[in-house]
């Protein structure tokens, strides 16, 4: 287990801050669901990934943070799905009763559906309007049939079939890949990076992304739930990266994939180190 | 029962045929789930609301096509959450059976949210900047905590309790109020309406909006699901404007807000005279 790099405490507590700025605090049902797995404990990969696009292409990270934080609601919003009865039906996350077993199904996936609505809204009130455009299309294109809703769907019909390499791959560059490519790919619009740098940005993200979730299939084999936040043993009835290629061939994938993220950070030169820790931090956290 | 105005039908083909252009034909299980709901028999009052608004204010209905087509997306989106076992649990919408017993529960909330997530998306590409923000806040506020979601989550709550008129008011309000005001206040936007006339039109389709919903609520007592294309006394366990105020109570209240929707148009002079046979349709349909 390599721990965090140190710099990533800091930018944690900076979405954290916004992410409780964000989610609103009438008291309604349906907030206090957005806001209970939103608060819960997590990385926060994704929105210090913008943050961290965003410094490397601007020199600076802050007026990258709201745009840092609706990544973690769209990620949020999906978690929720993802956990109900009808979809993975799974007990635990982030370290609590998933938010169906909380506030029934009913408001889970209406609270899924605010915090989708909610990261919409909160960027075209927060940019000017040519940036706004830019980031909702990017967002709307990482949540459609080729990014979180594809993937999850894919996944879906695939339990308890056999599936191809190929198909497992596309699953998780939707289920996972999009999202971490959407994040660095909108901190680097927010700081006006040019369209090579983006690019670069966007191949990093993609496959620091599948492999963060390869890391996932190994946590759920290996991993132990005070530390992971879920129960483990989850996927028995899928396909993972793990039941295709082994213990060993699957974190040989990972850090290859971590190595490819890296090669396509080189046109940066020592300016994006931090993205080189955080690729380090994926590839090592699971042993 | 009033026959609908006879500008309706031309106004509802070009809405079908923006809308086909629209869904995805990747022919996934979440496309087909979304096409499902979407392309079903519908009224499409809320496009025909947008193009109308767009026509008053701007001379031409042609611009708001797509903005039109998007209000029919996120109301689609709401009728597949609301049908859901964990929500109304409804066997019946618009003719055929409810999206979830069609393809399952999972595919149904993929496709809810792949109609939202599609109504920003297509926003974002279609209009320039300024008037794309300007819409999809328009539409983050109709979905979010004081309109679609916060309507449903009340009512839902609400079920099988004793409820205020003022808190059955609230929900529809939310429920169906808030997207019929956003859809006529799409409308006079994207034809460049000057702040007033936003205003008379938005009052006007909030109380059409509100009275719709009473209609609804007289259907679902007296109406034929041949007709409605929905289960008839499924509403049973709620309080509607009907178990409140009886029939006659309910058909008065109607009317009365027809009138003040219409006394919103007072401005617009003849040039409403469109708004005003929707008004009456609406307001007539049910007897």
């Amino acid at each position: 287990m390599i721990a965090a790099p140190p710099f990533f405490a800091a930018y944690q507590t900076l979405v954290n801050t916004e992410l409780d700025r964000l989610i609103p605090a009438d008291g309604t049902m349906v907030s206090r669901s957005m806001a209970y797995t939103v608060r819960a404990p997590s990385k926060r990969v994704r929105p210090v990934l913008t943050l961290l696009a965003a410094e490397l292409c601007g020199g600076t990270s802050g007026p990258a943070i709201t745009a840092a934080a609706v990544m973690e609601l769209v990620h949020a919003s999906s978690l929720i799905l993802d956990d109900l009865p009808s979809m993975d039906d799974a007990p635990l996350r982030r370290g609590q009763k998933a938010n169906h077993l909380e506030f029934g199904e009913a408001i889970a996936i209406l609270a899924a559906f605010g915090l989708l609505n909610l990261a919409y809204g909160t960027v075209a009130r927060t940019y000017e309007p040519v940036i706004s455009v830019r980031l909702i299309t990017i967002l709307s294109d990482a949540i459609g049939g080729d990014g979180l809703i594809g993937g999850q769907a894919t996944d879906l019909l695939a339990t308890d079939q056999q599936i191809s390499f190929e198909t497992l791959e596309r699953i998780h560059r939707g289920k996972t890949g999009a999202l971490f490519s959407a994040a660095a790919t909108a901190g680097a619009v927010v700081s006006g990076a040019s369209a090579d740098s983006i690019r670069s940005l966007s191949a990093y993200a993609k496959n620091l992304g599948l492999a963060f979730q390869i890391i996932d299939d190994l946590l759920d084999v290996e991993g132990d739930p005070r530390e992971t936040g879920k129960a483990v043993r989850e996927d028995l009835k899928k396909t993972t990266f793990v039941s295709f290629s082994g213990i060993q061939g699957a974190r040989q994938l990972a850090l290859e994939l971590c190595q490819t993220a890296d090669r396509a950070l080189e046109p940066f030169g020592k300016r994006a180190d931090r993205l080189r820790e955080l690729s380090q931090f994926v590839a090592g956290r699971s042993w």
